[in-house]
């Protein structure tokens, strides 16, 4: 079943499925000129740090000291991007660039140059000689730029350092965004990612009334670092068929020569670009939404195309030894740098540019203002960002009993989440895979359906919400969902991802590579901030009993921990007050990325609004209506984060009230993380004097922790008293339990910590070990009752706090009455933390 | 573009590619009945506590106290396994059963109990009605089992709780298993995932004479938790497309109706083996391999199959709603209640089991022996697994001149690596993403190429290394390599992952899955040990300079960090004989997952080949020809863990000798970062009185460690002395660097590690002052020539130990001579650690 080779060879006049011939000779003459000052500009950012023009013969000290970045993709980039261009000019389209292949900064940096627009961002880099020496030199030079399309990058969002996400961002860029076309390179490398090859599939997400159009252009350019590609060695028909079946119209464009393959591209966009306004057209004048097969274009072109096709018996061009460097040894083989020098000669800078500037002829290739791809705000989305409107969170406050009231957080919340659908129904989208029922958010869908491009059968009507517009973006692949939403925040809109906790591991990389990017964008001025990236995470490791093993695992919370303290952001809120406060600020929030972590089971409230802003406000505080002796120092310090270690902690003070009325017993929760840590290290951090107010420097501290328990000792451990905090958390050890039995397992659960109250209060002496038999045979009582039944008993799933909310007496007026807030109607604002 | 949505429907009379009705009436009868017991089955582990056979009235308290499971894609499960045991049966087939699609394990579990396989492993779950009772209710239940094919499930190696490796995993069971098909249901929900959608093309890496074959079964039920699957509501012409793209050939079957179903399904898994046994033997009797497009097939059947249609008015089967538990009132519904019984008597289980062991007449439907796919020993590969054959590393021993020789270490690892393929050619295969060459790992070629199954090209001939048959996996995704070796070890053979250190992120989730599904094998008794998963991570955040900000990323060690202590091993060699002794080590080991993280460049050497075993038997050590006056109590430790940082240190040792040569400096190394957390935690780890007989515990510790600093804090934060440890590392900020000024932003830099040293060391007064000063002078020169150079200059670029490897007279061979090493021709075996 082996495949014609012919048709796999990139070599070649031109072999496209659109025939024409659409440039006359003078366009044509001129679109090759620009492409080879793009290349020229190309090798330059390679290879020199003087001498940029070539006015005098090439020597070894015009060359940097070392040789770095990557040619192979770039003249398949250019080549598209000029005759995108071209398509610009003569419509006015908004258009977007987004390169995927990796380190294909090149092309984009010298399209940026040739546009102007460089010059403009970095008046530094001028568009004359010593301009251009600058833009050379600094390409993968100390203290330059890199050689992916980083934010430093004009027109740039998608850096493609880790590849797989080109697609996944350009459908981000363009939902919402109609009168917008995001071509979009994909690498043939790139292509055999998971997270690309599933991404294709988002036709079934893209409305063509309300959004606008991706338009993918597969750059089989054959070669990844070392290997040939797996798209480019299958046959055409399995190719064209591959495209078909994820919902595509592929348009080929195969070759090398450059005369034949000019007309045949723009032969061919032009079809593409036709097809998608006629499509838009008709769904939009008719007002029915239907899911076109989009255009798509494969261009078959040469690796490192236009270079030496053979170097010292070896091939160069169309083959993988074109990926980075393609002559490594210019400086030390004077055959390799005369080679070097009449290749960059062949691009006939001369006839290019006057004194490093792109002659007139040339620049009138060039669309207008924002029209140009690099200057357009789209891909600087601050600019276009407009504030999200957000309904007073206050108003869907839970009515609560602290301690007692047992509700639902996460639905409340959802309606909440509701009206910020409806109050922004273009500029905000929920996201999330597969899981936003599950995760009790479905009131959104009162306000917004989800998207279905897909086919609809009849059954669809029942309880399907589904809808051609909508607002939920649902598809079983948290790197698709991730990606949208990263396109979309990136393109100056606003979202909120929600997944279950385990599986946001899968994300790792991406989220990753996002904080990186908005990290590094604080650095380059012309950047305006974008709205946070916000990820609820529910289905939490103490809720998922019953799926077991590999439903358990909280650790996505230290991998954001790593990350810059200047873009992340953790929250733990313990009940529903606190989670409506925390969203609506996340929400709100620019440049972050935000982890809030909450239970979406039924669950016990501690804080009424109120309390809960206030709470928020400081980001952690001592509760003193559940503390014991409020007013007085504290034999042990009970401290929790997050909402199921609250309940187990308060069930532990509950019982140490119980059996040790004389304890004192101070109660602190944790909401906002980051206040652990040093305010030194993250601008949320408390000082080490506010640090040990709340939790003393020499009292034991028993912390219930969601996540694993090492995580605090890193946030905490230059804190004063540091060894006297004894964290307890998850830890690895599989089993199907009850949520009690899960949590006895890892010592978080109300017997255990109590327990290990009284092993760090050695004073309590027979008083202590007395209780400490009482509460281990109630902890018995409490596993055998829960293995016979298949549940655990009532007493434990439906605790409430036994103390009415007056054990403190007044100690709630009383803080409220010290935070200003008694009586005021008009509460601050909600924050979290003592920053954005 | 609008399907035609009768195609859509799974419901009604079977529509299939292939015709034929193969199965007589009694085989028809008998199948059906088969599949009958199977659904019982998994109704009553849904369900159940007592009354399995449902001999009484079915009451309220027969029920468990807390449902859960998952009906949706039991019976399609079902169903296909019961056709493929009638192959097996038939052809004596090698098979073995990848249940893809999530929370599918009633079906397994039901096959393997009427399999016998469950009662043979399990000898408590009888085939009896007590036995089946314990079957239900153990199922979903505290202390059971979960509702995935856990660990615990016979015939699993495969658990599906995180979706998406399907796949992957069953090619990586038949890589070298030329006899063995492995049938894999994949769920059209895990079909979105991305690791999913790319493994699809792992065809073009599988050889029909070497390797057995993959039968995928895509089940189209329809649905996800709430949605409808993309795959499943694109038109047949599409879907058709998309396997045919993918490379397969695909064979349609799809209804309801039973009768026809099972004749459908008969006939077409006849032909789909019958194809899989003919390309066999063609590729096998002529020696000559190529690409099939391999037989797959579309099982289109309703979710929840053969459940109730319509329940209180709403869609059960053949929607949504039959994802998890079908009737999820059953015990407060009276009415459901007899809709739950009527249903499950459907099935008629008093014609099928007699006693609860299923009738004589059905078991003859069961294969023999090990030809049960739930016996199958291939998925419990420690019972195959063949040790490998380890060629002695300390033949390949670099010659070292510490801290003077510059050598490749990778590159001469590499040749060992080689020696390992050539020694085991059909038991051991290395896998990347297209970094094999990068990595430096380019000798293994001469052993064994890269695999290619794709097409060929002339010009593969210039250095390509391609080949049908080979040893080295390579596809652009990090999912695809980890699931195949996976997959391949878990079936009882031997590999080794390499990868980019900032990419293997991506992974982050399919590893955490792989630690938890052997933790687990360990407490399953029948389950044999595998190999270990060994991943060698290199291009290292240190000498990623060049590449940016997206490629540095050390943080996938805490990742680690956080599975079980009983399954995770990090090792950091400092060089390059310490790297074969690793290597050795971990290639031999079982039941682990390995990290090995090793630079690719040429590197500074520092132990001789005696002395590596040695520092590795120990995990960490002092290096007392690094440190000055040795047999003393030092003033500060200088410590280090990885080879960059390694080097860094002791340039620090080297400058501070140098200007404050009173000093006492110990200088101590880590390898087995484990080795730094207590004994208590983790089986490697040091008593906290070896911990400060190395480190004191009231010495400043100045600690450069490769990845976050705050990973050796979490590790050590209960040691004594842990105030005085100062732990240099990688914080997030992007930028393009030399290397050195890499390491400078990080204060991981020798200037900065010395003038550490000195803040901390109050004492020096003076004289420590101007040594500061001096060497911040020294740094700033540095930094200034690397900028305008775009290089490190040479004396920091070439830095070597300028004292010669007799600093410390005859140290080294006191230590050597203490070890029992000195003039011993055989030293002890290669171990990391303590224990295994």
């Amino acid at each position: 079943m082996s495949a014609n080779t012919h048709s796999l060879s990139p070599f070649g006049t031109a072999r496209s499925t659109v025939q024409g011939t659409p440039l006359d000779k003078e366009e044509l003459r001129k679109t090759d000129a620009f492409m080879r000052a793009s290349l020229y500009l190309c090798l330059g950012m390679l290879y020199l740090q003087k001498n940029p023009l070539l006015k005098e013969p090439l020597k070894k000290e015009h060359l940097k000291s070392r040789l770095l970045g990557h040619w192979g993709s770039d003249s398949g980039q250019i080549f598209t991007y000029i005759h995108f261009n071209r398509l610009i000019k003569k419509y006015g389209l908004n258009g977007l660039f987004v390169s995927g292949p990796g380190h294909g900064a090149p092309a984009v940096l010298s399209q940026s140059y040739l546009e102007g627009v460089y010059s403009e961002v970095y008046p530094n880099i001028t568009e004359d000689e010593e301009g251009m020496r600058l833009f050379f030199k600094q390409f993968s030079f100390p203290g330059g730029i890199g050689s992916h399309a980083t934010p430093e990058t004009p027109g740039s969002l998608h850096e493609g350092g880790e590849l797989g996400y080109s697609i996944s961002h350009a459908f981000g860029t363009v939902f919402d965004n109609p009168d917008l076309i995001t071509l979009t390179m994909v690498g043939d490398g790139e292509s055999e990612t998971g997270p690309l090859a599933t991404s294709w599939h988002s036709t079934k997400f893209l409305n063509p009334i309300t959004d606008g159009a991706v338009l993918p252009v597969l750059h089989l350019n054959g070669y990844k670092i070392n290997n040939p590609t797996v798209l480019a060695r299958i046959s055409h028909e399995e190719l064209e068929a591959l495209f078909i079946g994820y919902g595509w119209k592929p348009y080929f464009v195969e070759g090398s020569d450059l005369e034949s393959m000019h007309q045949a591209m723009a032969a061919t966009l032009e079809q593409a670009v036709g097809e998608i306004k006629q499509y838009q057209k008709q769904a939009r004048d008719s007002g029915k939404s239907f899911r076109p097969r989009w255009p798509m274009i494969v261009l078959r072109s040469p690796k490192g195309w236009t270079a030496p096709r053979d170097v010292s018996g070896h091939h160069l061009e169309g083959y993988w030894r074109a990926h980075q460097i393609p002559l490594a040894d210019v400086a030390s083989n004077t055959e390799h740098l005369a080679l070097l020098e009449s290749w960059m000669k062949s691009y006939k800078p001369d006839e290019l540019f006057v004194d490093g500037k792109l002659i007139p002829e040339l620049k009138t290739l060039v669309p207008e203002g924002n029209l140009r791809m690099s200057a357009n705000p789209v891909a600087n989305g601050g600019l276009v960002r407009k504030a999200l409107r957000l309904p007073d969170f206050k108003k869907y406050a839970l009515d609560v009993n602290p301690g007692i009231t047992n509700s639902p957080s996460m639905a409340n919340m959802a309606v909440w989440l509701r009206d910020v659908v409806a109050a922004n129904m273009t500029n905000f989208r929920l996201f999330g895979p597969d899981e936003t029922e599950s995760n009790k958010l479905g009131a959104v869908y009162e306000a917004g359906k989800k998207v279905w491009m897909g086919d609809f059968l009849p059954e669809d009507g029942d309880g399907g919400n589904l809808a051609h517009e909508g607002r939920v973006m649902e598809i079983l692949s948290e790197h698709t969902v991730e990606g949208w939403l990263e396109g979309y925040v990136l393109s100056g809109r606003h979202g909120l991802l929600n997944s279950y906790e385990p599986f946001i591991h899968i994300i790792d990389s991406m989220v990753n590579q996002h904080c990186k990017w908005i990290e590094k964008c604080l650095e380059v001025e012309w950047r305006a901030k974008v709205s946070s990236l916000n990820i609820l995470l529910t289905a939490t490791v103490w809720r998922q009993d019953h799926n077991g093993f590999t439903h358990q695992d909280p650790g996505f919370l230290d991998v954001v921990a790593n990350k810059s303290p200047e873009v992340v952001r953790i929250y733990l809120p313990p009940d529903g007050n606190t989670l409506l406060s925390v969203m609506s600020h996340c929400l709100d929030s620019k440049n972050y990325v935000n982890v809030i972590v909450a239970d979406k089971q039924d669950h016990l409230q501690y804080l009424n609004m109120e309390d809960a802003i206030a709470h928020c406000t400081k980001g952690l505080g001592i509760w003193e209506w559940a503390s014991t002796f409020p007013d007085e120092d504290p034999d042990v310090v009970m401290a929790s984060c997050g909402d199921v270690p609250t309940m187990e902690s308060l069930a532990a003070v509950a019982l140490l009230k119980q059996y040790l009325p004389e304890l004192k017993i101070r109660f602190v929760n944790v909401v906002d993380l980051f206040k652990l840590i040093s305010n030194i290290d993250h601008p949320h951090g408390l000082t080490d004097k506010d640090f040990k107010a709340i939790f003393t420097d020499d009292k034991p501290i028993i912390f219930n922790f969601h996540s694993y328990p090492w995580l605090v000792h890193r946030l905490t451990y230059k804190r004063p008293g540091h060894n006297n905090i004894h964290v307890r958390g998850y830890k690895e050890k599989g089993n199907i339990d009850t949520p009690l039995e899960l949590a006895i397992r890892n010592e978080t659960d109300r017997f255990s910590l109590a327990i290990d109250a009284i092993d760090r209060l050695p004073g309590l002496k027979n008083k202590g070990s007395l209780t400490r038999e009482k509460l281990l045979n109630e902890q018995i009582a409490a596993r055998t009752s829960a293995f016979e039944n298949g549940i655990d008993a009532d007493k434990y799933r439906s605790w409430r706090w036994p103390y009415g909310p007056k054990t403190a007496e007044g100690v709630l007026d009383q803080v409220q009455s010290k935070l200003g807030l008694a009586g005021n109607d008009a509460p601050p604002a909600a924050v979290v933390g003592t920053s954005e």
